[in-house]
Order: structure tokens, then sequence, then C-alpha cells
């Protein structure tokens, strides 16, 4: 008991933080007059009473967290934290269902930039600043969740992916030298949204449109103000920035501080996913490019390789924008690009799916097996880079993608029982759990998760939840072992 | 070289003892006087010829085989045998393309039953009979490829499923104990068979049929000798006897075995895949069977159940009969059952996937890492019976399950680019790369593979060979390290 009151304590304490998130658009309603000031006023009041209330009658309990408690706290916080960022969209939207309003916040505060609305273009300012500072604050919170609390709690063999975090997991505290990294993290994201600002200002975007869009990049969101998405802006020079800052996004920030601490591009060298990771899309830019021009789906290669380019990254990286309608392309491109989607993010970047680092670790044993059987008295550890790799990170990083697969096959079947398209179940499922945004067919560009039924929105918000805490957070507190003393 | 002209050798000598299996239906056109008998009696002739050759010209290299040439030697022989098995189908089809009858050939062999032939019911029954010694042959081969070949060779954590076998693979000889066991095992085979035929015949199927049937039900091949598969008969007690020796058929027939000797039920108790068999099948049964029910596709439960019942075993034993058009049923349910045979057939039987071992040793090691997350410091081994798994096998079962389940994503999108929709591609490639038959759409049970473009089918005759010898048995020869000294 004791310990679920200093849970709660924590949790008032994010929110009253979270409250002072509300100026952001409050300053917009401000300077746009758009009629929203009250109700952002009043709905900050909102979540800074409820934070104080939880935190005065908790605030007794105070108490080291310990490791396990992470598990727990990471949950409360993001199903918490979603419900109260539903408040302006239910105040504003007065039509809009919870349903509808608790999926939009989810997939805002997961980075996931699946939308339910429709009229993006019509909304007032301060609301579509909201909803793209949700996806911001997300990516805040991910590289939270990643550099300080997985690898403590070992989730998949994420102790691996950091060498600032502590060696193998015990029940050790969250130490301040994590909070100092997270600090340092947190400034090179502030950095980079700035530069994407000023620099899709310059590609020709208003001011609102550049804010909007650098948050919801940098923390590879992908909400964007307009129905139409990046498509609306029809614009070679917008898609270049985008794609640069989205690649930049994906790739892991602590490499980024690193380098800027050194003034030097060393860190990009020593970074064993960065070479990877810009090869895969690279190939995959010139191959997807090269099938649709073949197809006719472009009259010559470099419309295509243009269209390729913003796509595949946006939908590699997880973050989710739209050049185009991608779905009327040839089936087998847009599901290469969801399959990369699944893949392809850094660890310690904000995007989603498995994390490439667990991917080369993937290919790397399958190999080694390979090896084995011609050569079963061979003693080869699994290296990456210099770094040899514990069988026991093997079986948990091995482990951790297969109940990931599972998810998707679980909630692929789900969305079918419920009446959904193949097509449209599978990129569903697929989008929401890597936190990408949208699929194909019912789901794709050109629509959005708006024609769904209640229950399959409510899945769909639970894959987003689920990728986001890489499931096994949110597994574990249904095993008795959990609850064990 | 010397190494490939004692593996010809042995090909030789295989080829010679095929050639005797044209015996039965030799037999078959004596019996009907079909008209075929100058037909088999040449190619007997034929096959009888080029093996004779083969081993004339090579008989001075013998040489005791290592493990290592075991690899070379099983895809040799199973796609040279396919290439000698077209013949009858290519003298007495003239129109038939090479590329649909090496298909019909390799579905034959690889017990997958998947057909290009339309009019099954107007076939001589001796062309009947030689498609359906095919799937009874091919069952016979995947006996000895598993007690005999696989475990030496180390595929995927194969020299822990069987317990008569060499312990951890090393460069030892196919012994003359295995031969032994593979002989107990063929006289089991036999018994069954011999079983089900009379069984076939007392519940009103002709002798023809009752033989043909059950040749592939016992050798879980799944051809027919009617294009409505055992729909044709509509008759329950004939579903129910199929159902029966198909179950049997998914089991290992080593446990079989060892029951007959000791004549008690023993075995059955202490083989550790038996109850999760039984469970799996018998739940998904009366979920599937309610569900249908539900649904209205059929107006009551038992009904629904009977049909469910049938066609589920059927797909989840990777056998492949159609009782009805399961294409017709609302989505979900089919796709429950591809997804069963993929994991569902036992270690040791005739069935295709990944074998429910392996699936046992993911989920135990999916939960291993679930209890690890909340108690680092328990040292917990993961134990299958009172048996403990070395995490080297467990390694090499991981790895297996991941190559063998990219084949299948990389199938399905090769299917899709070259034009098949999503779930036809997806469905063929389940269907046989775990050489289990029919798919949905349009290679579902009341169509066949007969529409595929040449492409197609060849994709389709790679999937069912690679899962016939478990994929990395072929990869292998594909590494640089297989070809070193
Ligand atoms: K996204
Ligand atoms: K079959």
């Amino acid at each position: 008991m004791y310990r679920f009151l200093s849970l709660a304590r924590v949790f008032g304490l994010m929110l009253m933080v979270f409250s002072v998130t509300y100026a952001f658009p409050i300053l917009a309603s401000l300077v746009y007059g758009d009629g929203t000031l009250s109700l952002f006023i009043q709905d900050m009041l909102l979540t800074l009473a409820a934070g104080g209330l939880l935190w005065l009658t908790t605030r007794k309990f105070r108490r080291e967290l310990k490791a396990k408690d992470g598990f727990l706290l990471v949950v409360l916080a993001w199903i918490g934290m979603a419900a109260f960022a539903t408040l302006p969209l239910k105040s504003y939207l007065e039509d809009l269902s919870f349903t509808d309003a608790y999926f939009e916040a989810m997939s805002g505060l997961t980075t996931s930039g699946a939308t339910v609305l429709t009229g993006l273009d019509d909304l007032p300012p301060a609301i579509n600043l909201w909803r793209h500072e949700l996806n911001w604050l997300g990516g805040m919170g991910i590289i939270v969740l990643v550099v300080a609390i997985l690898p403590v709690l070992g989730v998949g063999g994420r102790q691996l992916f950091m060498a600032e975090t502590p060696g193998p997991m015990k029940e050790s505290k969250l130490t301040p030298r994590i909070t100092e990294t997270a600090k340092n993290l947190w400034l090179v994201y502030a950095g980079l949204t700035i530069a994407c600002i000023v620099s899709l200002k310059l590609a020709g975007m208003n001011w609102l449109d550049a804010i909007c869009h650098a948050f919801s990049a940098v923390g590879l969101g992908g909400f964007s103000t307009h129905d139409a998405s990046i498509g609306y802006f029809d614009s070679p020079q917008i898609e270049g920035v985008l794609t640069f800052f989205m690649l930049l996004a994906g790739m892991n920030f602590a490499t980024h501080f690193l380098a800027i601490r050194s003034r030097t591009f060393t860190p990009y060298k020593h970074d064993i996913e960065l070479a990877p990771f810009l090869i895969l899309i690279l190939a995959s830019c010139v191959g997807i490019a090269f099938y649709l021009w073949q197809e006719h789906t472009y009259p010559d290669f470099w419309t295509a390789l243009r269209h390729t380019t913003f796509n595949l990254v946006s939908l590699a990286t997880d973050c989710g924008y739209a050049g185009t309608d991608f779905n009327q392309w040839p089936l087998f491109a847009p599901l290469w690009m969801l399959f990369l989607g699944c893949i392809t993010a850094c660890t310690g970047s904000t995007g989603g799916g498995i994390k490439l680092m667990r991917t080369l670790i993937l290919v790397k044993q399958s190999q080694l097996q390979m090896l084995l059987l011609t050569h079963p008295t061979a003693v080869n550890p699994l290296k990456l880079g210099t770094m040899v790799i514990p069988s026991g990170i093997i079986l948990a990083v091995l482990g951790f993608i297969f109940v990931y697969f599972m998810s998707i096959v679980i909630l692929v079947l789900l969305l079918i029982i419920s009446g959904l398209d193949v097509v449209s179940a599978l990129s569903a499922a697929i989008a929401c759990i890597n936190n990408m945004g949208p699929g194909l067919g019912e789901v794709g560009p050109a629509a959005n998760y708006a024609g769904l039924t209640d229950f399959q929105t409510w899945l769909c918000t639970l894959a987003m939840f689920l990728g986001r805490i890489e499931v096994f957070t949110a597994l574990i507190l249904f095993t008795p072992a959990y609850w064990r003393k």
C-alpha cells in the first residue's frame, strides 16, 4: 500500500509539471486570438489542482523508487497523462467521444501521430499547437524512459544499449547521474527543435506550421496541421528539411550529445547502429524508387525518388508524415516501408519498433547459428563492433522480439475479428505498435482512424501504448512474480 | 570432387530403390485396366537406368558420409527425386508444363498436397495412386530426415529432439543404430497406414479411395482423388476416421513405437508435446466452432463443431484436406487455422511448421525473461518436463524460428510483387512452407494452385522444399563456411 501511495505522490508531481506545459497553447491563443484562452486556462488549473491534491494527500509517503516500481510508474504515467491530455480536446470539440479524445491524446504522447480528427486545417492554432506539443513532450518522455528507466528495468536486453547506464540490472536507485544524462539529451532535443523551426520557416512555412511540424518531426510524432499532411505544401524544400531532421531524430540522441560535447564527428563513427541505419534507408529509397518508376507510378526516376525518399524516411523512422497517398502505390512499396518501420529506428531515438540494435543482434545471431552448423566446435561469441554480447542478453533480445511480433499477430487477428479487412488490420496494428501513425487501406494516409469502431479504436490505443513502453513493461504487471514480495 | 562423386553414388542407389516404388501404380493399372501400364513400365525402367548408370560410373567412390555431407545429400535427394517423380505425370498429361509437373511432384514428396491439377476425379486410378504414393513416400523420407539426419546436422536445436540420436553434434557417422530406429518407425508408419485403409473402407470408401487417402492421411500429405477433397464424401464417419489418423500422424512416431513395444500408454504420458498438442487443438476446435455458430456460418453449434474439427485438425497437423470451403468462413477462423499449422505438429511427426517442441521452448523462454525482469538474480534454467535445456540449444531454436518466419515474410513480399493479393499471397506462403496444402483466396480449397503464374509456382515449389528440409539445411549451402575445408 505504502508503495502505491508513494507512486501516487510521484504521479501528482508529474501532473503539476505537466500543467506548466499549457503555457504554450495559452501563449498561442493570446497571439492568434483564437478564442481558446479561457478553455486552456481552465484545463491548466484543473490539471494543476488534480496533481496538487494528489501530491498533498500522499506527500508523507516518500521513498526511494526501486527498479521494480519503475514498471508500474511508467504504465501509470502514460495512461494517466493521456487522460489529462484529453481535456483541451474534449472542451473544444464537444462532439468528440472520450474514446476518440483518448486515442488522439495517447497518439500524441506516444509520438504515434495517428489521428481521428478531420478538418485539422480549420482547428484553432492553439488546439493544433497542443496536439503537436504532445508529440514533442512524448519524445522527451521517451528519452527519459530509454535513458533512465528501461535500462535499469532490463527490458529486452536494454541494459546493453546505453553506455551511460548501470550495467547488469539490480535493484538500483534512479541515480542523479541518470538525471544529468537526461538533461543533456534534452538540451540536444531542444537545440534540434529550434534548428528545425528556423529551417522550416526558411523553407516557406509560416511560424505556426514551422513550430508545430518541428515539434512533430524531432519527436518523430508525425502530427500535422493539415489533413493532407506534408502533401499540403507540395514543396521539395520542406520535404528536404523534414527528411533531414527525421533522420537526425531517428539516430541515437546520446551520439548527437557526445558529438556536440567533443565537437568532432568521432562519436558518429563509433555508433554501431549508424552505418546500417543509413545504408538500409538509402538502399531502400533507391530500390523502391526504381520499382515505382518501373511500375509507372511516376513518369521518371527522379520524381519517384523524391516521393519515395520523403515517405520512406517518414515511415522507416516511425515519424509518419504522408507526402503523398502512398496507399495508391503498388502494395509491395508501402509494405516494405511498414516493415522498415518495425526494425530501423535507432536505440535512444524517438522512433518506435524493436530498434536497429536488436535487429542487428538478431541477424548476427542467425549468421552465427549457420556457422555453428558447419563448424560445430567453433567458439564464436556474438560481437557488435568490439563489444561481446553475453548470451543472457541475446536471449533477452530474442525473447523481446518474439513477444513484440506475437503482439502484432494478436492485434491483427482481433482487428480482423472486429470486421476490418486484412490490409487495414495489418497496417493499423504495425503502424500503431511502432508509433508510426498512418497505415494503409481504411487507415491510410488519405483517410484516418476516425472510421474505426470504438472497440477497434481502443485496440489501436492499446497498441500505441504497448509499443511505446516496449510491451514487456506492461506485460510484467500481469505476472504473479511481480506482485510477490 | 571425390565428395561429390561419392554423393552421386548414394543418389544413384536411391534412384534405383525409388524405381521399385513404381510397382504400386503398375499393379493398379493391371487391376483397373486404365491403360497406363506401358507408361509406368517405361518410366520405371527409365528411373532404374538413370540410377544404375549413375551408380555404375561412381561406384568406386565409396566413403563414409560425414555430417557435413548430409546437407548436400538432403538437398540433392529432394530436388532430384522430385524431378524423376514428374515422369508419369508428364507422360500421361501431355499438356502439363514442366513447371506444373515439378510443383505437383515436389508437393507430393514434401507431403504438402497442394495441387495444380483439376479433374482429379477423372484421372486414371494408377495416376492418382502415384500422386498419393508420393505423399506416403515423402512421409517416410521425412521420418528418416528427422530421426537420422537433422539431429546429426544440429539444425535448429534438433539434436535435442530425439532421445535415440547422438548428443551434441559432431562429425559423427550415420550409424547403424539410426538405421535400426528408422526401420522401427517405418513399421509403425506402415501399421498405421494399413489400419487407416481398413477403417476408411469400413467407413464407406471404395478400395482405391481408401488406399489413396490412407497414404495421404498417414503421411499428412493431403492429396485427394477428388477436386472437392473430402467434401466429396460428405460423410461424418469418413471425417471421423481421417481426423483420428491425422491426429495420430501429427504426434511423434517414436512415441507410438515405444508405446507399441512396451504395450503400455506410459510413453504417451512422458511425451512432453502430447498434452499441449491435444489441448491446443481441442480448445481451438471448441473456440472456432463457437465463433462460427455466433457468426451464423452454421445454424447450430454441433454442425459448426463437426466442420471445424475436421478442417481445423487438417490444417493444424498440416495435412491439408478440405472438408468444406473454409475460404467462405469469416476470415479469423481460417487465419487461426493457418497459424496453428505453423506451430502445432509434433517433432517426429510427418507434419510441417516449426514443430510444437520449438513453440514450447519459445513460450517458456519468454516467460523466463519476464520472471528475470522482476527477479533479476534468480537462476532459473529453462526446463521441458524434467529436461534442462542448455542456452546454446535455446539460441539455436530461436534463431531457427526467426529464419523460418523471415522466409515467410520474404515469400509473401515476392508473391505480392508478382501480383497476388495479400490474402492469397500470405496463405500460399504459409500453406507451402508448412507443407500444408490449400491456402485461402486464389489458392483456397475451392480453387488450387493452377491459377498461379510460372514465377509464382516456382516460388511456392521453393517454399515447400525449404519448409520440408527446415530452411537451414538449404541456406547453409550458400555460406562460404560450408565449402571451406
Ligand atoms: K509517429
Ligand atoms: K499437407
